[in-house]
């Protein structure tokens, strides 16, 4: 399961190097992972409301280049089971004009009830998570 | 009802002009919310608890100098009964080496229960509210 | 001059309320007068290459309604010139699908130069703070 | 090189899921190096005038536990060399009542010139960075 999806520098993301602060790499992140669960036809919203969460167990970022404010990212987001009830999501950010790469990294997530105890996660969750790539543009 | 503290600027506060990006105004008068609540002896989590919340209803804030990462900042905030069932917090913010003003504003926020909606103070709330000052260093 | 565009709420953005955190609303007006800015032909990164730099003097939030993860908001601004050196960003958001208002407010800007100097705005500025309006679906 | 602090988790710092946003530890880890640079006797502000700057070059995060608006966090961060031109930043945060774990991790800095270009470190940068511990209660 992948997918692409562009966002755009905020002001307000950019710190007095003039790049991206360091931790919105992460909040970036979430914006892929959003948009890659909507691809499949259930936003996250109703994993929430079917009892699945997501909670973020471990996030790793490599800092490869600069993104300036107003800078358009290209950001791609896989997904891949990892152990019997955690998910993976690979995440590559670039700049969306040049390619030149911006950050890369991942974020493990367990798979858990809606208070937060791990969970075998149900069939359809094992489905979408091992469906093929989607992509927009 | 007014309190004083201080607070030190993040590297993640700061953009690309070199001082604290205009929302994190916001996010500082926060600081100064909770920590009046706290000298009143009764912390804002409590409030919570006793079925009390204060959701902002309205914000402003006038910008009046810099602040750079690292900068340690003078927050004073003073709450005030307004109407009957909202409180106001005003919140100047300056320099606390020099004493040069950084930003000065308000929140105003309801007075509601646990699900949002508005109730009249318990006499506890009102009691607090008409203190007099309290001032760390 | 009127510009009107989308967001999407990010996870990040939201407290424990279960609504977006106040000072998100001002980050999002960002996002408004930088897509506004954009519609005039001049984005706002070339303002700053020209030497006009817009740092906020003064800033304004009404809180309407409430905001839930993953909602999309629709953003409207339009820019005014304030006196002779200054231009207010008015912004209303509001929930894209229902249109339930969420906050209104306004940013207001000094034009002033790469050292923060005030200026007399130049004549391109003024034209494009007078010029008819314009939008997205 | 260690030094412990305490921070005060903020209500704009906490998510829908009542605990701190995972990005929010990159923030949190920021304070950390800042304070670990304080007690060297050289703050990073002066770093900087120095002509030495430290660029984040990877970031790694493990998610250990929750924290609550206005818990009370204690963050232990060790400064160590590795290889020749890096710098890594070991961050441990817990609950500071009772030393329940948040999250661990570290943050890896390339050690550069004012331009960003890579630099070997100059000798004062050598010395503080193998220098005992330093603490405060």
């Amino acid at each position: 399961m992948q997918h692409t999806q562009t966002i755009r520098v905020r002001y307000s993301e950019i710190d007095a190097m003039g790049t991206y602060y360091n931790s919105r790499a992460l909040d970036w992140f979430e914006c892929g992972r959003t948009e890659l669960c909507r691809t499949t036809g259930i936003p996250y919203t109703q994993w929430e409301q079917r009892g699945v969460m997501l909670p973020v167990v471990e996030a790793h970022v490599r800092y490869l280049g600069k993104a300036a404010y107003d800078d358009v990212l290209k950001v791609t987001t896989k997904a891949v089971m990892t152990g019997r009830a955690r998910v993976r999501f690979d995440v590559d950010i670039e700049q969306a004009d040049s390619g030149r790469p911006v950050c890369r990294g991942y974020t493990i997530h367990a798979i858990a009830d809606v208070v937060g105890r791990p969970i075998r996660p149900p069939q359809w969750v094992v489905d979408l998570l091992t469906e093929p790539d989607r992509s927009e543009g």
